[in-house]
């Protein structure tokens, strides 16, 4: 048996154990894990040191190598998020619905854990620390695969968190890292079909494309973000140009900042060159539309690729409509559906933009960086679903869950 | 460009349209539809005539002939539906949610249409009706591929349909019939990420299997059911009789009828012995195990491959399990998670059965027969998910949903 069959077989049986584990118990162990992580601080920085000198050795960015490198203080940031979600209420058992029919019947329809997770995922190992707690709080075993760069690292994360398990009342085997770090590993969990519930990935668009695009088993797709600012006719300035800014620059790196700019060309033609220049000295590079580009000389001009590039970076492309319906209609064609957003002081337009754009989260008057599970207060976040099904935009704890309906009778038959 | 592309894309923007449409009109539209299907009664049994005709010549059985059949009969249930499910509550724009977080942004999450439904399904031409109607009142746009054998059935119904929209303000657009008989329809919309936002299997297993192994559209899985009734130790003879013989032969071709009969050994023998002699009252044919068949030398022995078939038949296996815990193993390993009954008056065995059975559905001292849309008072059906991910158990109205962020500021930024 292969190894990614024999956890997921183990990681199964486990979650039915943990299917009756409390919330208590469940708490204990995620407090005991936060101990054990701080305790074994050394021996997990070691086990980290080897990938770091692995991906140095292979000409890792500096960057990667920054997401990657572990610190006493890193550490103990991963800690704290256990106990964090050892706080939060435990969504399970809890009573959705409740209601009698004519022939006597009760139906109760409640929280139930989804059963084993499977986790596909990139360099950043605080990914194993809190994948496995918002699992484990759910009620549900998981199957961490991470990324080949931080095998050593997450590999003595693990080995930390089973013996805190140990400890506990929460089965050790619900929480499985498959080590061979082949390709191959994610295929077959891919196809896990009836022992995988569901499979999340966290990563780059290719990662992502790959899980959507091969999987059988259901996933939750999470991460892209093209997201849009539409600057309207009557947006007050100085708030158009905080948004923007802040929507681009105060972390381009990730899915919900903006990554197009679009503006009413009936916006002040000063204001709308302050804005830019306010962009512009936040560090962005601009990549405008022609008449951008007439407006200001010093912008690049837009490809036509550049209208659905996800840059995550200091760039930003820029497009002047000619109205609502062209925002709406450029919206349509090269958003992700991730987080939109429109500056306005038209009552009317705010409510035709919440209501047309099709999205997770539609913004009037507030950053798109706003789209986190823990800026909405969940108070832990598995990822951002940019689907339709299951959840859509940040998921908490309750996106970890299925339901069960209980039917208590006293002998009903159907007619 | 292809049939299920042109036609998907014409969907996808009638979608957009269909979402500003409001519930009094959609409700208009439905109730033209039910008007416009009787009034060309004629016209559809002509055009039914002709599929029954060539499913004559190629020898289809009668019992498939008799799905595939309609008459003036049918055809007024099928426009009762409609005229039911303008009757219903419209889940859009429900607001599930609503906070505020400590920066002044207001958060408000409400439902919202899906999109783009593709419904996959074989030969009952009532599906082409129901799945319509279900979508447009949530505002969804369908495209439908029903089965060859009923093609010119299904065209001239939605020629029909199509005729009442254009008097409505739903776009007839919304509702589109692939009528490209061939395979290779099925496998394009499987693959039509971007167009379709779900597709939604109705049919035997083999379709369900092969739309949930080669979709790389999310898919909502219905069906299969290999369901189970516990008769434990202390079950009142009488209604373990009554609900054994309703779950099994009130209708056996659907998915949430019985299809192994477990007992506990404990259970009295001459009551075992009556409860045996019901069911083959009833028309049933027992499959045992070996100490079923000791006891009664009428029954069939079981094979290996009985505990996980579905017979959709007068069939049941039959299997002496030592207790409780052997009859959760049993579910545990041949259960396909749809329904499953316990009868016992142990209170404590009830609640650990309802508690650890890992189904959509789980019964007390009730039929599995009760697992369905309308029985569980949800007005209408489109199907009975046996999935973990987004619905499970009997699909409603707002299943057909999903939900949208509305972010409310005064020019909130992220820190």
């Amino acid at each position: 048996m292969s190894e990614v069959r024999e956890k997921a077989t183990l990681a199964k049986q486990a979650a039915a154990v943990l299917n009756n584990v409390t919330t208590d118990q469940k708490n204990d162990a995620l407090v005991r894990m936060a101990e054990r992580l701080v305790a074994d601080t050394a021996a997990i920085i070691a086990a980290n040191e080897l990938d770091l000198q692995r991906g140095r050795d292979q000409g890792m960015s500096v960057s990667l190598q920054d997401r990657l490198a572990l610190t006493p203080g890193r550490i103990e940031s991963m800690a704290q998020a256990l106990r964090d979600i050892a706080q939060l209420p435990d969504p399970i058992g809890d009573e959705l619905d409740s209601f009698s029919r004519p022939n006597g019947i009760r139906i109760q329809k409640i929280r139930v854990p989804i059963g084993v997770v499977g986790m596909i995922y990139e360099a950043r190992p605080n990914v194993t620390v809190d994948a496995s707690a918002l699992c484990l709080k759910t009620g549900n075993a998981v199957v961490l695969r991470g990324g080949s760069a931080a095998l050593h690292t997450n590999a003595r994360v693990v080995e930390s968190l089973h013996a805190a398990l140990r400890g506990s009342a929460v089965p050790a085997d619900a929480l499985q890292l498959i080590e061979n770090a082949d390709r191959s590993s994610v295929d077959e969990m891919l196809k896990l079909n009836g022992l995988l519930d569901v499979v999340i990935p966290r990563g780059g668009q290719s990662l992502i494309t790959n899980v959507v695009m091969n999987a059988t088993v259901p996933v939750i797709e999470t991460g892209a973000g093209v997201c849009h600012t539409f600057v309207d006719a009557s947006a007050l300035p100085a708030m158009a140009e905080s948004i923007a800014v802040n929507a681009k620059a105060q972390r381009p790196s990730v899915c919900n900042a903006m990554e197009t700019l679009l503006v009413h060309a009936a916006y002040g033609e000063g204001d709308f060159a302050r804005l830019a220049e306010a962009l512009r000295a936040a560090g962005v590079e601009i990549r405008g539309c022609a008449e951008t580009v007439r407006r200001l000389p010093w912008a690049l001009p837009a490809t036509a690729e550049d209208w659905g590039t996800e840059y995550n970076d200091y760039v930003v492309s820029l497009r002047i409509v000619s109205g609502l319906d062209e925002a709406l209609a450029h919206i349509r064609q090269y958003g992700t559906m991730h987080s939109e957003c429109i500056v306005t002081e038209d009552h009317a337009n705010a409510e035709r933009f919440l209501q047309e754009v099709d999205a997770a989260a539609v913004y009037h008057n507030a950053s798109t960086r706003f789209t986190d599970g823990f800026e909405f207060g969940f108070g832990a976040e598995i990822g951002i679903s940019t689907q339709k099904l299951h959840a859509r935009g940040p998921m908490g704890l309750p996106a970890l869950t299925s339901t069960k309906y209980r039917i208590y009778g006293n002998g009903q038959i159907r007619n």
